[in-house]
């Protein structure tokens, strides 16, 4: 049996699977500081730890993000090592708020299978869960991609596609936040004055500035998130594949969008729950990111009197700007989009 | 009202507006790691807490320079957005030490404002305040950039020039350095054997090495900072600008020339105060960064026997090694210099 | 005298001599974070305090090699700054564990000295000595370097060539790790099943994966380590040299193959010792550096049931996957071979 991993092909896979993986990481204040180097995220929560105090925070959580990218870069080995695409992610829900020193581990369960009808490939779904050092539950989200067969006539598993939720309730949100104190948030130091109320139903932000990306950055983003996607950092290989270039982690695409959506959405401090999303084209370092966001539902949350959640669509493109609201070219997306996602934040009332 | 930051115009601005600005900050020892890798400083009191600790700190302070740098950065979507240039600080002094774990926030006063004769701008002149979460101040200086009206016939508030420093005085130095045990500094662990009274008024120093720049670093750095002026990330705007591509941020500069000079200045280990700077010309990356020092004065601080305070005139130059100390070209600046910084160090007697 | 730092010269070096280095540096999370951003590395002991906790140690220990280049990096302005070549180590021993808020010094002696025949350079053997803020030792190695002579003309030191010894044995291995609890070594969380007696003798492993390294990066890592070595950082000076560009510090190769090793190695977790290394070809940014290794020895430490020892030969090539283990080509290396490294790694029994 070979020492390294090569990876699971499809017919590896079988429903009900779990998978341990590693390598549990414990996030500290030095991988937050990265993360602001890497994105110049200004959100106050995140940044300040009197201003977390403030508001009914023990410090400041790490960036919810952040965490997102952790739990996941675990999955890469046991998931998606022989994947031809990531095709969509569901269902993802923040559940406890991560501190500096807390150690995140995730745990995958496989909950459908689908060959394609080539053969050739197959359709995986799992069930991810990151949990910190305690055992709590920090994040579980469903997603899917497309994983190679190693034998065009090997035996597909039974098909099982599972019941995805198109989007989260209100009352599915708001775990990761604990109880604040909205009088205490300083709009100042916030950097925006607008708290849920001031947001309506179709309104669209152009987030205006752009970000371009280099290759040192996105590989030592990929890198702290220990993800080990082999696209990412292997000019050699990738030279000579489909696209000539490396790929960019689609999660980083994610978080330079957050990033500049500090640009009209500063108080929108937490994200509560990726409703879905899409990386529509790829990313390639010397690209400028622009973004432009969506509100697509103002709510309140059940018992709650101090944060409602925005329902946010937030379209990134490359090399173009967004105060046009750039979305789709007939029937299909704009050339320039890269990104399409939906997400809840959380903002004070 | 959007919801998007458009910045403040020149007629925009009144003499006495208070601006609290966005977002605190917790400086971490991730952040000062951060710092290392991207200048490699090797000041001892910076670098070691055993070191700092043996002379009478508590631990390590945060390097002056950081701190100078993420207490700008939050004045720029407020003063500076529209600016054409940054003409010129003055009056900074450092005032309290900053420890990894504080955090810091900046107010801003309009102390002064004189429109151009072209009507097209005006200079607009900021005394900013860093202070930490128990309201102590930690640094305090003034600034003032050409910043762009957006309507040329709008009427001009009444002009009002500032009085400033050409310099600081010795007494107003020292307040962000502990008493310490000058007995205590071990020259060998910082570098060099020379102290206070080693140096002598007119001399130059070479400070030797060179540092090229790349555009992930200085976007890291400037991005470390939450300074989100535009020209320095957005290569898709700036390909199309004066220089066909993005401006380093000022303060890496001063950043990487303070790093080339502990090499003749090891033991100048705080910066205490800076008289004036001028950025000279602009720098991008691919150049190579020298540096070389003259000694402006030698001075004892009023009541301390432990520290004196060198006063510093520190010329950075691109592409060009500085063995002969290049400084004018007739009457202009040789076309290499790139900075020409006036500040205060401390070193121990 | 001058302020500035000129490097010693060959006659500059004296047999016995003691050389303190400056710049006393804590290491913490922050320049663990950096590690594991330039890197990607995923050992379980080092990425997470609830596993190190779980089999034994206070906490997460900083990396090995994170170590070996600060200890290093304080010996270049002293040793190397006028080397022509690196030409090996030996006998390198890791001896106590560090943590997070360690401060590290480096003290070297020289204990050999041998002029060339051309009488312009000549060979220093320098042992350092790393140790923490207590005193305690937590590295011990021998490099040797050639380096310049000023003059030509001055007299040569006598000869002194010290003995070094080919590899450390396993009863000198083990120091720096803790009493562990093999029982606790949790398989699926480290990454992998294979234990001390799962590896053979002659065994070869290709660990698959490629990384590209770009300059930023390089520079970053070099700087966290404050090795000032000229060669790494100035492109101005480079550019006219011997390879037109900046040359990568070797260390930076070390770390890179050490991190791609995870996969095939994930269980061998900790560095002991180095027995030899060559850097038979120099590492430019842009290249892909892939690896593979062979095991040299499996072998119990005397008096451990915990943990045994697997001396691992590793190659590391550039632009050159290494399925079919690349290593000679005639008498001499394969073109593509950068690394020959000779290490000893402790894995769980």
């Amino acid at each position: 049996m070979p020492k390294t991993n090569p990876g699971r092909f499809f017919e590896d896979f079988r429903l009900g699977d779990r998978l341990v993986h590693a390598t549990p990481r414990t996030v500290t204040t030095g991988d937050a500081a990265l993360y602001t180097a890497l994105y110049g995220t200004r959100f106050a929560v995140q940044s300040s730890d009197a201003f977390a105090k403030a508001i009914g925070y023990p410090r400041s959580p790490v960036d919810d993000l952040l965490v997102f990218h952790v739990v996941f870069g675990k999955t890469v080995p046991d998931v998606s090592l022989n994947a031809v695409a990531n095709l969509g992610y569901a269902g993802c829900r923040f559940l406890a708020p991560v501190y500096p020193g807390d150690t995140l581990s995730t745990v995958s369960e496989v909950i459908g299978l689908k060959e394609n009808s080539n053969r050739k490939t197959g359709v995986v779904y799992v069930r991810s869960v990151g949990t910190n050092q305690h055992g709590d539950d920090v994040l579980d989200y469903v997603r899917w991609v497309m994983v190679r067969k190693r034998d065009e006539a090997a035996a597909a598993p039974p098909e099982h596609v599972p019941a995805l939720p198109k989007a989260l309730e209100p009352d599915q949100l708001g775990d990761a936040c604990p109880l604040i104190e909205p009088d205490e948030w300083d709009t100042a130091l916030s950097g925006q004055r607008h708290r849920l109320s001031d947001y309506v139903v179709g309104e669209s932000i152009d987030h205006v500035d752009g970000m371009t990306v280099e290759e040192a950055e996105h590989m030592m983003a990929t890198r702290l998130y220990q993800n080990t996607a082999k696209v990412h950092f292997n000019q050699f290989t990738e030279g000579q594949g489909r696209f000539g270039r490396r790929l960019i982690y689609g999660g980083h695409v994610i978080s330079i969008a957050r990033s500049l959506s500090f640009n009209g959405l500063a108080n929108a401090f937490q994200i509560a729950a990726i409703n879905g999303g899409r990386h529509v084209a790829p990313l390639f370092a010397g690209n400028t990111v622009f973004a432009w966001s969506q509100i697509l539902a103002v709510e309140e949350l059940p018992g709650r009197d101090d944060v409602g959640a925005l329902r946010i669509r937030t379209i990134a493109t490359k090399d173009r700007p967004c105060a046009d609201y750039p979305l789709k070219a007939g029937d299909d997306y704009d050339p320039a989009v890269i990104l399409d996602l939906d997400y809840w934040a959380l903002i004070p009332r």
